[in-house]
């Protein structure tokens, strides 16, 4: 069936206990996971897949992407296989030659922060706890400056395999939902760590240590060094992918997306 | 100091790992780990608790209240002696006498249940995966019948310590968020069981095994052999505690008492 056929997954994971997605030697990933799973339910040698955002050690997904050729597997029969850590939600038949990575057309992430004074029992892991006050006009300051064309070269590291530098954000919002608040943003693509760094350059700014106008004077190709912190991996989900120009993130409240995801 | 002041806690806490609320010996339970740091931050040999809701080995609060007698215990030293999945989140001074269990005049508690066709990756433990279809409407119905002064003997075991079956039910409703389906409902006290059993007979009634009037037809002192399935623990949350006829749930969207609790 190679070759008449493509397979879109798109699958949910706590990155917790993961060393990211990409496979590894002796290290637990989720495309090793996942493949290993494929080449079971599909019974061939090997399952190749492709993903549409590579995540670091500790990053969630709430709706990741990957293809792989061939004929799809039933999400039921993979769920059986796979660690609870990780679930594929839907699998699905598509146009032969179709590319998680290469096909899409923007990204959306989100950043959890639990801002109560007090450390929590449920969020640990699964969203940055951050006890310290903010200023959240300022955050939405922040928010509003990146939306656009910039050069994000102040928010990845400096050792890097990037060539360009320019992304464009189509969204960028803070929104509270109870006692955690979260970044959402949408953008053509992203790259290494560099939604980390915005979040820990923008606390700043929530702390005080910053201002507005010097978060938006680092979106024009400022080096690395004039950034803030790269805040930590467990606060950062993947929230959902977009093919043929379809936005994630639409005009609605940005909850909306993980049901649709 | 005892004697001239009590102390009121509101906790948190992730009910997975424990063995329920009350302290049993050789068992891992909320009440053994609480009173073993109050009596290290107090630096007294005992500090029993009293709580507002005894929970059962699996099910997880949002806003626990317990109180002793003596001075309270700042929160930060109790967290940092707390293991990660209990959180005191309030400590503060009350009336001499103050008991968290005989003065509360309502407890509210949630069930969430993970509606989706595929398992999750986020929920296992905090929500029951139900991939049934499910009558919304026949859920509402059953809610709205809820309301009032009833007879819920057929909603805890037939083995039983209660000699008063009525209870009062102020508030209950059935709220979507995302794929999670919530149930909401506060009273002036519940049974042994109560909710689970309430939940597990509703999602009968919501599968179409049983009509919302046989639901109703079972709040005037029916046995409980004509009650459905308890459903199970890690579903089910605490969600606060109301005093001096303050209620949990306002009229407002639920949602909103996970950030004031």
């Amino acid at each position: 069936m190679r070759g008449v056929v493509s397979a879109k997954l798109t699958l949910e994971y706590d990155g917790t206990e993961f060393a990211g997605w990409a496979a590894q030697p002796g290290l637990r990933t989720v495309q090793g996971e996942l493949e290993r799973a494929l080449a079971t339910v599909l019974r061939r040698p090997q399952v190749p897949v492709t993903v549409a955002g590579r995540t670091d050690a500790g990053v969630h997904a709430w709706a990741q992407v990957a293809s792989h050729d061939g004929e799809p597997a039933s999400p039921r029969a993979l769920n059986a296989l796979l660690p609870a850590d990780v679930a594929v939600r839907a699998s699905e038949a598509v146009a032969p030659g179709f590319d998680a990575r290469r096909d899409a057309t923007s990204r959306a992430y989100c950043y959890r922060v639990l801002t109560r004074r007090e450390r929590g029992a449920f969020e640990r892991g699964r969203a940055l706890w951050w006890p310290h006050p903010l200023d959240r006009a300022a955050l939405d300051a922040c928010a509003a400056a990146l939306v656009g064309e910039h050069d994000f070269t102040a928010f990845t590291p400096t050792e890097t395999d990037h060539v360009r530098f320019e992304r464009v954000v189509l969204a960028a919002a803070w929104r509270a939902r109870g006692d955690v608040l979260e970044f959402w943003i949408e953008a053509d693509a992203f790259m290494r760590a560099m939604n980390r760094v915005l979040v820990g350059t923008m606390l700043e700014v929530a702390g005080g240590r910053r201002t507005p106008g010097d978060f938006a004077a680092l979106l024009d190709g400022a080096p690395r060094s004039r950034a803030g912190a790269t805040a930590p991996p467990h606060g950062l989900y993947l929230a959902g992918v977009g093919y043929d120009g379809r936005r994630v993130l639409a005009e609605e409240p940005p909850t909306t997306i993980r049901r649709d995801a």
